[in-house]
């Protein structure tokens, strides 16, 4: 990596703040900003103005809260880097529920060190890895008073509950929150020893079908041995979507999308898991294309996936009833190169021509969704955070995908046009939203660092560079 | 037919009284039973008390109200035919609501007579056919101080609301029901011109199961694509219990069930139905085994149908969830020959085979229901009814059968042992449950002589005869 001397300063300042870093994390993982629970109304206020707080000491400016009708996000921006490129940071201040509190071994909004590791409830998910981000904006400020970037610091306050109002908020802040790209503190490494780069995730789909055999539900006395019933005819249409070996079954849906790379099945396999035990774990039985490691179909492989199901009679006991409509909710997941809504429609066209004659398909909700992320190579999130974990790690990342989207990624890709880059440093094993939730304190220097070097990394582009995809 | 002068002097009583038997007739319509509108207690009180009084003039003993928890019914008996059979003559006292009222030519209450027809709510269903059989037995002992069998008069008062005390009732009177058969005046006709005797129904099998393929739902796109979705494992399990004609795919379903004879065909297709005006008046899909007409498919054909259906989320909106579970209640509609335990085990053990490894299929409801009725040849009860019936219209009734049982047919036959003669005078189409609902006038006098006969069949057999199938 060139240049690298270039920001020995600021890293050396980070190394001299460690303890008071460390410090100020403390101080907002002792506040119990539990978002789903109203009782928590105190600790979340507390945790809002400990970043707003922050977030100004460092020299941030508009500092403030953006409303969406729950819990707010602060907000706060430096944009004195005229000419390069401005990115949102993401994190976010709320924390899981604590409970059951009886397995705390130390209590969850006391942080406390045991054995190099930091337990406390909201450690690692996400108040470690948003303090290491807003910390490092604070060191170039304070080292250099500039920061090789424009950067604007989004702390959202409703992660743990679905990001309820993310869409009204961002809806009514959209100037301010423009920006070239969203790297986001939250969402941790693939792996406890080999570093991994998240590349993207699967884009989804969402269909809801229904079947209509008559004009209505009828007696299956009277009535049953001669007329269709929409039961049978649904879970025909749905078992018709997979063949015997759950490889999906449906014509022209895999139009567009890549064959996976070398590069994505050596990756897969580097991060390969051991695939009976996840199995055991989820008391989960098997299924997918056994010509694929499981990481590969959960993450590398489209789905076709029915959510929900109903028609006829469902409450308690029996009732002779022969059903003339049933539902089925579907959504797929996608791979990069398949279009949301092209994948819809071959899916509709599969049910379609599977209907019995006479009876009636109804959908909703077609064609909505959005594709899969994707960083594809060139892309400036990539080669700086590249450049970044071998620079810091000695080794090529491991590249991963998720597979499925993170839901404030999309919503900054679908309304702000913004690629994301996952940036945090959370590791596998620290027992998120589980008691004893913990942040390996290596993690702490290791995130400082390399936060530092991707904001030096990232400056060496141009704004347009990062919506070339 | 022996003996007919025998009962000369009864039907002519009936034929003088004719007219005083419909003016009880129209009393009786008059009165709104409506069973399921509290409104309508008055109707239901005054209801009740025309059928009490009546069973009282008539000459009946141990008149009282049978009460259930709901709508009581009415009871009256006659005994005193020592060795000759005992029948539970059965008819129901409360009616259909006459909503929508705009549609009635003349009010539903007020009975009016136009080109031969009584119209009136309840005139086909069934206060007409009830009253029949009340006056028949009033006539034998009003002419004579005897009946030629044992009556006893069970006139209910929840019949169109599902009959939810009935097995109540019978549970507490049991002493008083017992008999060796059942007559019911309720049920019609096969047809307005030819004539029909009913010589029982389907019976039925109830299973619910559900399968079981995690521990838990789990995220679609965590985890979609490499776990089986409940939902598709159950489509799939409801889609190989037919083929792709509709034939049910169940080894080892049909066994004990018995073919289908020459002369049950030919009576199926002396009632043939218009089958494209059946399936357009439903807007309903057909389905199937084709080689067999729609009449026959309905009531000699066994089925298999999903009554209900459900699994994941089934709320508005969509959720991305991988369900676990998935549930489907089950009834089989069973032909004589098949027991309802080995059609439920056919189908369990279809299911078990097909169940993919690792899954877990559970059972519940299992093995109740009820087996077919069946009046074979030579049941007393047949062999009365088809005398009768040819001697009043001359011919040789065609059998029909019914597709579901009727449930105080099933109550009485499992909990009394009787066996049922379906004995109404309602013709198909006479609007029952509808606007204008009517009684062909013709009937009246079509149905007491039909009804004396039919006691005086009766009282040729011995009591222990109705018990041999």
């Amino acid at each position: 990596m060139q240049g690298d001397h270039l920001i020995d300063d600021v890293i050396c300042h980070l190394e001299r703040e460690h303890d008071a870093i460390l410090e100020r994390l403390n101080a907002v993982l002792r506040l119990p900003s539990v978002s789903t629970d109203p009782a928590y109304a105190d600790g979340m206020r507390a945790a809002r103005q400990h970043f707003m707080d922050r977030l100004k000491a460092i020299g941030l400016e508009h500092v403030q809260l953006l409303d969406g009708g729950g819990h707010p996000a602060v907000y706060g921006s430096w944009e004195h880097a005229p000419g390069a490129p401005t990115v949102i940071i993401y994190g976010h201040y709320d924390v899981q529920p604590p409970e059951p509190l009886e397995l705390w071994k130390s209590p969850p909004f006391e942080p406390t060190i045991r054995d190099g590791r930091l337990y406390a409830r909201g450690a690692s998910d996400v108040k470690g890895s948003t303090t290491i981000a807003v910390e490092t904006v604070g060191a170039f400020l304070a080292v250099r008073q500039r920061c090789p970037v424009n950067v604007k610091v989004f702390i959202e306050g409703e992660e743990e509950i679905g990001s309820p109002s993310l869409f009204r908020i961002v809806e009514r802040h959209r100037d301010l929150l423009q920006a070239d790209a969203l790297i986001s503190a939250d969402g941790g490494r693939g792996s406890t020893v080999i570093p991994t780069l998240n590349t993207g995730s699967r884009g989804i789909a969402w269909l809801e079908v229904s079947i209509r055999t008559a004009s209505k539900d009828m007696h299956s006395g009277r009535y049953g041995g001669a007329l269709r019933n929409a039961l049978h005819e649904m879970a025909a249409l749905i078992a018709s979507l997979h063949d015997s070996e759950g490889r999906i079954a449906v014509a022209n849906y895999m139009e567009g999308a890549r064959p996976l790379t070398d590069r994505q099945r050596a990756d897969a396999a580097a991060l390969a898991i051991d695939e009976d035990a996840f199995y055991a774990e989820l008391e989960g039985v098997p299924r997918g294309d056994e010509n694929y490691s499981v990481v590969e179909r959960l993450t590398l492989l489209p789905t076709i996936d029915v959510n929900g199901m109903w028609g006829g009679y469902t409450g308690p006991g029996g009732k002779t009833v022969l059903p003339c409509v049933a539902t089925a909710k579907l959504t797929m997941r996608l791979v990069p190169g398949q279009d949301p809504q092209k994948a819809a429609d071959a899916v509709r066209r599969h049910l379609h021509s599977r209907c019995p004659k006479g009876a009636r398909l109804m959908f909703s909700a077609a064609g909505g969704g959005s594709p899969a992320s994707s960083l594809e190579a060139g892309h400036p999130l990539l080669v700086a955070a590249e450049a970044v974990i071998e620079r810091t790690t000695g080794r090529r990342p491991v590249h991963t995908r998720l597979g499925g989207s993170i839901p404030i990624m999309a919503i900054f890709k679908e309304m702000l046009g913004l690629d994301a880059l996952v940036f945090g440093f959370a590791k596998p094993d620290e027992d998120v939203h589980a008691p004893n939730e913990f942040f390996h304190l290596s993690s702490i220097p290791e995130g400082l660092a390399s936060w530092t070097m991707l904001l030096a990394e990232l400056a060496k582009f141009k704004p347009h560079q990062f919506r070339a995809a």
